[in-house]
């Protein structure tokens, strides 16, 4: 049994994380904390009324080291920075949610998310938490930079086919659509129920800060310079994302041999399946499950991915690590095998 | 051609009022104020861009006088009563959408607001906005109290079978349902997309401020003392509000007759339709229809009525209010004859 | 290990039975069945693809029998009732989530169904399987009736306030909201998105069949005649209801009374959470929770309730019925203790 | 004054196309037609009861010649064909909304429809009806071939960009998102409520029919061979096109310089609006409006556009259309000058 804290306990990622951890056998939630709310778990997220007997509480490192001893960080950038360094003197585990320890460049961080960085030193050997690509790097971290949603959705759609080889690592278009959880439970007009139903627009055009995280991590999967246009669109809907991704052949294949490549690739790999059908994200709406497929249209390859943004974007990928981490089968809490 | 001005630009009564305006072949738009937001119409309200060459300003009542001879008042309670006298001794007439001058006792006001009303001279002798009961009244006014969406549902759909004799005027039960515009444009969590949307719960049970105003206009149009409960629910939508009503029937009467007695009640009344279906709120969306039926269940009579909350509950009924008011045909701008 | 089969396989309880039943740690699904479609459970159902290995088959009672302990039935009314008798015969245990087991007077079935009951013999002596009510009686039963979905949401709210004689067990209005998977996956106009969307409306006002399953259930919980009237809407979202219940108080009694009338009622039983706030239906959604809370408003009782379709109105409580039939404990797939 | 019929009544551009004329000063709608349906209008199109007293008939050309000077045609393609040389044999002018007479090519039309195409040698000589493009050819036309939503949406999106040549017009990729009311009335299970909801995907992946007609109408407008991978999705939401569109730029050009190209292309277009934000579906709701933008995003033009698929889509560039042809203002019936 492992006890697990979560900072930043009002949003919906960390609603996400106690809905798994609460079916998890070996996690037991200990503390949620939030700088401004003292209310009861059952207040301030209805759903798990009489499921989780816990208050929000502020909590310092130090207490939270007495308590737990893995902590899911659900604060927003650069809080986080502000508070991973003394959760981990003080000896815990932390899997960030946050963007804070994503990007490896503390000058790129700079660029996209206008702070400088006050831990660029961690930035270089924190690990990134994509246990499809990077699962034997996870054990025994004791800091795990949880992937973003649209970031998820876009590597793991094209990690087979640029890894592989067989499309080029530029000129790679993505379109890329999510429903509203994905924009946080801050009260702001834009994201008004009344703003959004009916509504479907693109946003942060050519300025997402998913972008160099993708190209980043795509670059260090597949040993290419890898560069991307990334434009993401805010979908009348509460989950889930779709990327639907346009490449260039690098070589010559048919869409047969580009599945199986794609089949190949991830073999063995729970969460991923790669269908022949085009996928819609009620696929893969509240569980782990990334669904891709490939398709060739005329002179481009055409890759079709989706994912919860919630579970395999965000709270589902960190029970992930979190299962990786502590040596706990990698799908636990998440599919019954 | 009549000069209007819209106080309180930025919400969806004012959007709503300037789409329908800009269709009126007798009005001209030439201000909106709002006390904070200086952009252009067509910034705040993008759905208006290249329709109206107007920026938002914070204008005094004289500055008003001079460019309108009407003000539609889209302004929060409270903040109405501080305005709409100043603006009556600057000549201009008033349409109020808010709830501030639509109940006639100062006391009832002050204790389902929570303010003592500051104008409270003026309740006695305004005039209640709803054409269809109010009609005669209406012209040469200077000062409307437009009415409330939940209350011009209850209302309409009681008023026939109330003021007939056909139910007890007590005992009557609604349960009404609106789609989220009706909760305004202002950032709250409660309002935000992902909370809303796939959910549907009640609200304000038993504390709701339309009741009172449903009950004491239903007694000024039938003479009886009209006493209901009134639980609204919040239902994931834009648009629209069905009220399903239970009353306790007065005298025996077959569906058939009911429905004849709503039908010669509201004969000539061109936005009123009393159906044989069950009227759908999309049957009256972007429409300024009141749409009812009647059923006989067991010992009740139950009424079930839409309407769009935006149009036939709010600017719609303002309209007709600013029709009868400056002697244009009732449906103009709303309805080609 | 009990192995399970689902008959009518193609629709949305069905597919909610595969998912709550994969993660059930005593169950393994053998068999789907359609009359109609060979597909892969996969193509069918795209969500569980990966999860599950089973083409649809048409398959005899005795076939069944060869693979499976248990059946659930997902098949139409009717076609139930022609299903039914030859599964026992062959020595399978039913849970029948039709409504052809539910009413106990096969007169009262063939006035609501508008078809004699073919197995009439059967009605009187099979258990009506809410173990919120009838927990000791479902063990060792061969035929579970599966309760509506409304039928549960307005029983497990009134059971406790009825039973217990605090509110008259005639007069009590019901006014039901359901999303649309509740009318099932069959190709028909008004189930289309772009009708039900932004669209709220009654329907089967006076004529649906659960009112009798309503009343029938409480008549025999409570010992008293119960007489309700039950009106549906349609509601634009996916799952979830919500019931608001008015009824007459019986004897004097505070709402903090009777919200611990109902505390006390179901001490115990794991899913059901008597609540201080008022229910939404995203609270429930994607659990077998049912939520419920009381409110006097002026001289009546307002029960608020909700609880998810297709799990606790449907498929999960089949779980429930089916744990407590084969002796595993209550909350087992549905909720880790 | 002139008469108008409209074939095929039963469907949603039928229905707007009510909802359009009903408000036109100069059109009058005296027949509405059906192969199967009888009912009356208001009864088939609940939102038009005691808007348009008319029955839904079975007529025949002659008939309708007899009633009605121009016929709005919302049949199926296929049937369109096979209706519309009887219709203009009988002296009737035709706005044909179906795809019958809007490829120019019999063998394109044969392959991507898979018929054979039934009247052919009209094919060369039909107008295409965009008026934003070819308003000067639509006056004194008997037949108009009204553009697909898609179609609308890339082309005028496109048209400025690559007849300015400041695109190139190969390479082009057309990310297009579409609400569910484009996919017609019929009672199809794929379009479900409960399948749609909460639900993002493509379909039609390289096989979608406007893929042809885009790159038809786009060579003739700018005397270029136009080549576009065009993929479609389908997004939860009534109405609403969303178009992002990637292209290679041609020759060198700023943001600001390529709006600039846009807005002089569109200089004096009524229903064009080149916008500096980012469009959103619902700034275009309801609205016979085109809203776009353009962006530069490294090494490629992204142009962003809306519009409502019923309207500017189809209904109302339908009257558009009947306007021009009829000598009456562009914009009468769709905007108040």
């Amino acid at each position: 049994m492992t006890r697990v804290a979560i900072l930043g306990g009002t949003g919906y990622t960390a609603l996400e994380l106690c809905r798994i951890l609460l079916n998890h056998p070996e996690a037991r939630i200990t503390a949620l904390t939030s700088r401004t709310e003292t209310g009861h778990v059952g207040d301030v997220h209805p759903s798990l009324a009489g499921r989780l007997d816990l208050r929000l509480e502020n909590l310092s490192p130090t207490q939270l080291a007495e308590r737990a001893d893995v902590v899911f960080g659900c604060l927003p950038h650069v809080a986080s920075m502000e508070t991973v360094p003394s959760l981990l003197d003080a000896g815990l585990k932390v899997i960030d949610l946050s963007a804070d320890y994503r990007l490896t460049d503390a000058a790129v961080y700079e660029k996209w998310y206008g702070h400088a960085h006050t831990d660029a030193g961690r930035l270089k050997s924190t690990v990134y938490g994509l246990p499809e690509l990077f699962a034997d790097k996870i054990p025994g971290q004791s800091l795990i930079a949880n992937p973003g949603c649209y970031t998820s959705t876009s590597i793991l759609a094209l990690a087979p086919l640029v890894c592989g080889g067989y499309v080029e690592p530029t000129g790679i278009i993505i379109d890329a659509k999510s429903g509203v959880s994905g924009a946080g439970r801050s009260a702001k007009q834009n994201l008004l129920y009344a703003e959004c139903n009916e509504n479907f627009a693109a946003y942060s055009v050519g300025t997402h800060r998913h972008q160099p995280e993708i190209e980043q991590v795509l670059t260090t999967a597949s040993g290419k310079t890898v560069d991307v246009i990334f434009i993401p669109h805010l979908t009348p809907m509460d989950r889930g994302i779709e990327a639907t991704i346009y490449a260039v052949p690098a070589k010559s294949a048919t869409q047969t041999e580009l599945l199986a490549a794609c089949r190949d690739f991830y073999r063995g790999k729970p969460f991923v399946r790669v269908v022949d059908r085009l996928p819609g994200t009620k696929d893969t709406a509240y569980t782990n499950f990334f669904d891709m497929t490939v398709r060739v249209v005329k002179d481009r390859v055409v890759i079709l991915a989706c994912l919860d943004n919630l579970i395999k974007g965000a709270s589902g990928v960190a029970v992930q690590n979190f299962n990786l981490m502590c040596g706990y089968p990698e799908t636990m809490g998440l599919l019954r095998s």
